[in-house]
């Protein structure tokens, strides 16, 4: 079956969807992006994703280049489109098509959109059988990673690196202070059953972090949002990163340490778990 | 008059030239550049610009797609095309395409290139009458300026910034150190006639400014590769910056400070003339 892509205004082949050669998101990483769950005929958080993309493209002086509900009506065409059962929807807005020059255009021009799908299984985490290894790396990505934007390359490198020692994600370490993971946020919890990640700032505020504060509360574990070393995540109870496909994946190992017992998620199923039941309430 | 572009093999109308959506570079930032000169029928340095095009590939654990004849032979005819007199040749070589995945694929897959050119006049900055001023910026790129890949949007903020200041170019700062600016690299000379320039790690090793520094030698004047304060900077007796278009292109202000008189340029004129008196024998 074909697979589709919709580029502004129009809906095109996927493998022959093509942008501009001009395009400042091609030429200079002038572009911002948003990745989210489709599942059995909802789209995640979709809310809560649009205010993300606003706010990049804000932060870049760049404009909402059509409604929510024109995005809202273009994914569910495409999701029809495509068939998509359960998956990922990917956008992709870029300031546009310009005469390649450092200097933002003076003039007003307008954004490329490019929006896909893809259909994929999202993993049942719910059981905590698939836990990953990870490793720290250097944190050279540059200073505004909280705009989702497409300037991906460090994330690609250390991804990649963490792959050649059999890690699925990495955990960035800036100035001796652990930050986040590649693709995903990093949380740990503590011996008092505290949940502890990194402050916003050097981070990208996660859609599935906020949420995840909201299943803690209503667990009753205290959220604490600051500064720690990747010496202290490994001393770790429990630790997992999340995103918006994985909600929460269990770490069994950070460098050589083996976090808590090994074996043993409780906390995060339980946060899982509270997840998958009030997300429902969150898209309704 | 049709401008043309080269894109994997066939030239296309550049206004209708267009690059795949899952191109690595437009989704990561996952691929590397280069700009240089061509005046009056002749390629500036452009040996020079293949060898660092295959080191910034290299980096990035990518082999050159094609041979550096090819690379030539299309350069030709794509002037040729465009009838292009005096201007840029740009360059862009991402990996390639590949389905959205962080990781970097493992199976080797088809670098995209794109070159173009882009007709303009190449400023002559021989009577050293077009000085501009310069605002210092946090440098808060990515860790490997070194390579020369496409994730450029710190660069183009912070020269945009520039722009609302009434500056053409910026002089970037990173933990106090004077780094490089946003498009080209920041010389100055002091009290005792030393040419000095941050060394490499930091910045891009611009070509110009190694052909600066044959000039320098050949004048008689010392260079140094050190580390520096923009307060250092703020106190020279010349500043300038280099690049493959503007050369050596004067420094009038750095932030509120006059450098120098703010009206004799002679070391930075006495360069461009060397520049100029040697670059021929470099690219024939």
């Amino acid at each position: 079956m074909d697979r589709f892509a919709y580029i502004n205004g129009s809906y095109k082949r996927h493998n022959q969807a093509e942008i501009s050669i001009d395009d400042r998101g091609l030429q200079f990483g002038d572009a911002v992006y948003e990745v989210y769950s489709y599942q059995n005929g909802r789209v995640l958080d979709d809310d809560l994703h649009l205010n993300r993309l606003e706010r990049s493209l804000g932060a870049l002086g760049i404009k909402m280049p059509i409604t929510r509900d024109s995005f809202k009506t273009i994914v569910a065409r495409l999701v029809k489109m495509n068939n998509l059962k359960t998956g990922l929807v990917y956008f992709q807005i870029s300031r546009g098509t310009a005469p390649r020059d450092h200097f933002i255009p003076k003039k007003k021009i307008t954004p490329n959109i490019i929006i896909t799908t893809k259909s994929m299984k999202i993993p049942d985490n719910s059981k905590m059988v698939k836990p990953i290894n990870v490793i720290s790396q250097d944190d050279i990505r540059w200073g505004r990673v909280d705009i989702k934007t497409v300037m991906l390359l460090p994330n690609c490198m250390a991804k990649t690196n963490g792959r050649e020692k059999d890690c699925e994600e990495i955990v960035f370490v800036k100035n001796g202070v652990v930050t986040e993971s590649a693709s995903s946020n990093f949380f740990f919890v503590d011996s008092d059953n505290n949940l502890i990640t990194a402050p916003t700032g050097d981070i990208l505020e996660g859609i599935t972090r906020n949420t995840l504060f909201d299943c803690a509360k209503k667990l009753g574990l205290k959220v604490i949002e600051r500064k720690f070393s990747i010496k202290e995540a490994r001393q770790a109870k429990e630790a997992f990163v999340s995103s918006a496909t994985q909600i929460v994946r269990p770490i069994k190992k950070i460098d050589d340490s083996v976090i808590g017992d090994g074996k043993n998620y409780d906390i995060c199923s339980k946060l899982y778990d509270m997840y998958m039941k009030i997300i429902p309430k969150i898209v309704e």
